[in-house]
């Protein structure tokens, strides 16, 4: 199987030669992150793509002065709503009654799944809209895979100092985690030929 | 670039016919999800591969009776560890170590980057583990597309219910969310034919 192949060939690179990724295949990785799952298909999230060098200059003290920030070629930083709001339910209600041609009166049914969300604290929400955004990067680490292009995901940063530098804030969005793309630098990167180490199926696994 | 085809091609299943999916898929599928990323390599957590029909209908109540329970052909369960402890990160510390023929004191200062994480609550530490079985789910769920198997993920469950039939708090686990793997039933799924409906990509991306 091809796509097992890839994704042994992968591995959290941890320095990068700081050549350009082609912009297809940028747009690919992008819409296999659009087409992601993701509990009832809110999609809580907004991907900040970060190609600009000074932008990723200054975020990078952020992230404890990871190379791969400066190295890579884009970071996707993924930010999760802060929030679960009527009006973005609504809003989603709408898009969807659009996109199908129907009264949005004929989705009050699956409406009505939100109830439980949207009596939750901000707290609860964030934790759930975090995860929903944990998806879309394990989609982004295949595809990336797929691609050949290399990535590293990163939870090694400070959240609050990213939000700042992105103003996500006042957009109603916290940081949860970066992906860095860009390739392999295998003369500096001691990780580039280490065996890939995971636990064996033997016991991951629990088959029943 | 196929991949995507079969992104589009996948959706959340609702009704399935109750094919089994060969074993050689399963596998693949499995693969994938033991290849996932999780942070700093530890995969906190252990997948349940549940075929025995009698064991998907006891967990069928506690999922608010969905179909695909039972009319799938696998299901998984994700079951993140309810906290990391020293033991875990130390025996994980020892199987690189081994896998990569090095002694296991140079990875003291690897092992230094769990410090952070081993005095966080058990709370906190759930939320973190929680998270990373959200990447192997999106593996999983990108992998059962490219074997062009359907696949429903699932939260909608009531998670103590599931811990208590499959014995997990005794095992340091707790049930995230479940992946239904099997045939979509064309006929009786009214969502098989019905558009995907994803935010566009300048709602989601914002490219600086």
């Amino acid at each position: 199987m091809e796509l097992l192949e890839k994704l042994n060939w992968r591995y959290a690179t941890k320095r990068m030669t700081g050549a350009t990724v082609p912009e297809e295949k940028i747009d690919h990785i992008l819409e296999a992150i659009r087409l992601s799952a993701s509990s009832m298909g809110l999609q809580p999230y907004t991907v900040f793509v970060i190609e600009n060098p000074e932008l990723r200059k200054q975020i990078q003290p952020a992230a404890y002065n990871q190379p791969q920030i400066v190295e890579s070629s884009h970071i996707l930083v993924f930010a999760a709503w802060d929030n679960v709001s009527e009006a973005q339910v609504d809003a989603y209600m709408a898009h969807i009654a659009e996109e199908r041609g129907i009264p949005v009166e004929s989705l009050a049914g699956f409406r009505a799944n939100f109830g439980g969300i949207l009596s939750r604290s901000a707290e609860e929400n964030f934790n759930w809209t975090a995860r929903q955004t944990y998806i879309a990067l394990g989609t982004a680490l295949v595809a990336a895979a797929y691609e050949q292009v290399d990535a590293t995901p990163m939870e090694g940063f400070n959240p609050s100092a990213v939000d700042e530098i992105l103003g996500l804030k006042e957009k109603g969005l916290k940081s949860v985690s970066i992906l860095a793309l860009g390739y392999r630098d295998e003369a500096n990167d001691s990780l580039a030929k280490a065996k890939k180490v995971r636990r064996t199926a033997d016991k991951l696994f629990v088959k029943i």
